[in-house]
């Protein structure tokens, strides 16, 4: 006689509930959302800058972000045209979906196509909270060194696109591109990535390109 | 009649508690520990690279590593010529107290008169959890930007002494070093900086006096 066996489901925990709860709400209303990520200085808020009025004609573009303090980075975003929501953490390392869900609760999401969550900068901790955006997006820059996808491993399997920002400064830093690339194909094969450099503009096309065709993409699948 | 009050006293966390046996540990055998955190890629091992070699005539130096997968800072280190002790904290994104009082007990202490203690690249968790080593020291980096102080306040309060590395690159980017010392200054009064490049060696030299002077200074006090 066979005995019955008891399958318990795995059961979401509550940060994962939450995450397809804003999940479910940002594809009711068509909206594209993006986690970005990275070690603080790496270039976030600047990529921000630079994507917003770069597609401000095409798409309507609203920023979350996060921050242990200050609403710097808000500010910024919202100089260059984004709607933007600042979520302060009171110290944490990292946002969650519950700080997300309170964010998109100031958005009127229906006026919104592509929205870029701007999270804490650590490249340890965000990695482990699903917030409900559709792709991870991880911001690495050349002064922080080659072996950083080796020493993170967590972050850089985690994403679905790499930006590799400051490339204006490969002549003056010790940065093995080849040896980076290993890495990052080590622990995500196949992985985009898009070298560039906020400050000079150069490569911003790649990822403005691709941005602009997955959000399109993703708002034909819900529509 | 006056009712007595109880009165609690504070009671240490675990952690707490551990890092003052470290510190009872590292007194007892002379050693000068520091406490290393930066941002990732700001340079921590560079620094310790740069240092080990310059110090190792008049200091026996040990560095213990902590990262979250690879030993490659610690084989950086062991290369430089100190006693290198590796941590892999499976994950976690600081050290804390357990963490450092294994790898002290790999270590013969009384071969050891400074100790520095390389923390995981993350400017805002390590800053929470004691290790039991007498003084913290931030490395900053130019390419990180000049808005850190005050995006990271707990970290910049919490530390006694501030590198600000890759001074070599302020050409390149845009940092106005005014504003960045202004926010430290804000945070951390009077800080102890040293703005240097482990690069090209520019600046070291003050670094290095101050470790030497803190180190004979403390082995002094509890001989």
């Amino acid at each position: 006689m066979n005995q019955r066996i008891p399958v318990v489901e795995k059961i979401l925990n509550a940060n994962d509930r939450l995450a397809a709860e804003n999940r479910r709400l940002l594809d009711e209303h068509g909206v594209f959302a993006i986690n970005l990520m990275a070690s603080p200085g790496a270039g976030k808020t600047s990529l921000i800058e630079q994507t917003v009025p770069r597609l401000a004609a095409e798409l309507r573009l609203a920023v979350v972000d996060g921050d242990i303090a200050t609403s710097l980075d808000a500010d910024r975003a919202a100089a260059a045209g984004a709607i933007a929501v600042q979520i302060n953490t009171g110290g944490d390392c990292h946002l969650d979906a519950v700080m997300l869900q309170q964010a998109l609760a100031q958005l009127d999401l229906r006026a919104v196509d592509l929205l870029i969550v701007e999270n804490v900068g650590n490249l340890v901790c965000p990695a482990s909270f699903a917030l409900g955006t559709h792709l991870s997006v991880l911001v690495a820059s050349v002064p922080e060194g080659d072996d950083k996808p080796y020493k993170y491993p967590g972050m850089y399997r985690g994403v679905e696109a790499l930006v590799i920002n400051k490339i204006d400064l490969l002549p003056y830093v010790p940065f093995r591109m080849d040896y980076f690339r290993q890495g990052v194909e080590l622990l995500n094969p196949g992985l985009r990535t898009f070298p560039l450099s906020c400050r000079t503009g150069e490569g911003l096309e790649a990822w403005l390109d691709w941005l602009r065709g997955e959000t399109r993409r993703r708002q034909g699948e819900h529509r």
